[in-house]
């Protein structure tokens, strides 16, 4: 890695302990060049401002994001969508991720009005959207999913329930798992009647968008399928 | 309506007005009082600060929100929850719409830093909980859903499926109508075998989280049901 590219892997990580200290609106270029052992100046001199850096910053995250949902470990289709979900919706536990989460909240508000925000943005719900997809249709060859399911539209409800779970926690501090497992159980009752997944519940016998015990399948299912962070 | 009460009604009217033009960050005291035909000293009489003046303010949007969920059209029970999800949902059509769903996402953005902001958007939450498990109590009384059908869990699952929405469409632009119809179609996926609502879409046969045309169910549902908005 070359010196300039450690360098602004630097202001990443200071941009990311600035956020989670400070919130995204009342953040200074200062604040940033606090966390590193850099002038402002030096941050200045890579950076066109705030709106400059925070996209750089947005495509860093992103980068992770890809790595992270790209990162599939070993079972069926649909234990690895319900694996994908619980990675993406890996609980808030201590309060720099709390934060870091309010913060990105800040972002996407602040999106329809600073210049290449929403381009970034739209990849993270792009790349989601698209292993969703492929996983839905994936269940659909391997017959865990019959073919009158839609990849798309699932992957439009698994994006949108996504958003919707992040947004609480920030807003009122809603329990992200038991949303999360709301989301699994629906991604469970779209079983064919006979198959079925390691993970403790009848799915096919629900009735109910999320009938199911929230915290059964979570502590039921394989190692192997659920990312143990 | 004592004058005291005009003042103050006029002074949300100004809040929304200004936060539609300025977005909530950049948002002064100033900026609201321009709005009116009074001055700062008169805003500062009546609000102690912006937080302040924003409690209030989200107490008076809580107060539209309580209305607008509780003014259920005629209907089975299926059809008032239809209805009230496309209410909830309503299309953001015109800029100052959209600017104040953008607005009101900073807002909720900033409830972890502000003293009581949390507390009443939690209020919104519990209210449309309550009448979306009403409803579904409603429906399974009816008969339209089975009894295995939990209120508690599709009004969670509704709650977060609605913020998903607004956050998709503020985020990135994303299409509520779209995404509301596959929440709709979740709620019609839920009627037992043989039931129906007059809407063209047979929902019972679905397999998918939402996969009948979005829009089929718009368009063909009957006007009685549907705010024409």
């Amino acid at each position: 890695m070359s010196q300039e590219r450690d360098t602004r892997t630097a202001f990443m990580e200071a941009t990311y302990r600035a956020l989670c200290t400070h919130g995204y609106a009342d953040l200074t270029m200062q604040d940033i060049a606090d966390e590193t052992d850099k002038s402002k100046a030096a941050l200045h001199y890579h950076f066109d401002g705030k709106d400059d850096l925070f996209r750089e910053f947005l495509a860093y995250l992103h980068e992770g994001f890809a790595e992270t949902i790209a990162d599939h470990p070993e079972g069926t289709p649909v234990e690895r969508l319900v694996a994908l979900v619980r990675r993406v919706l890996d609980p808030v536990d201590d309060s720099a991720d709390q934060q870091f989460n309010t913060a990105f909240m800040e972002i996407k508000a602040q999106a329809p009005y600073r210049e290449g925000y929403r381009e970034v943005l739209r990849r993270f719900d792009a790349d989601l959207r698209t292993e969703v997809a492929d996983l839905v249709r994936e269940a659909i060859e391997n017959g865990q999913y019959d073919e009158e399911t839609d990849p798309e539209e699932i992957a439009e409800h698994v994006l949108t329930y996504i958003h919707g779970t992040w947004t609480r926690a920030a807003a009122v501090g809603a329990d992200v798992v038991a949303m999360r497992e709301h989301l699994v159980d629906d991604l469970l009752d779209l079983l064919v009647d006979g198959a079925s997944v390691p993970v403790d519940v009848d799915a096919t016998e629900d009735r109910g968008l999320a009938a199911a015990d929230p915290d059964e399948p979570h502590e039921n299912s394989s190692e192997d399928v659920v990312d143990p962070r």
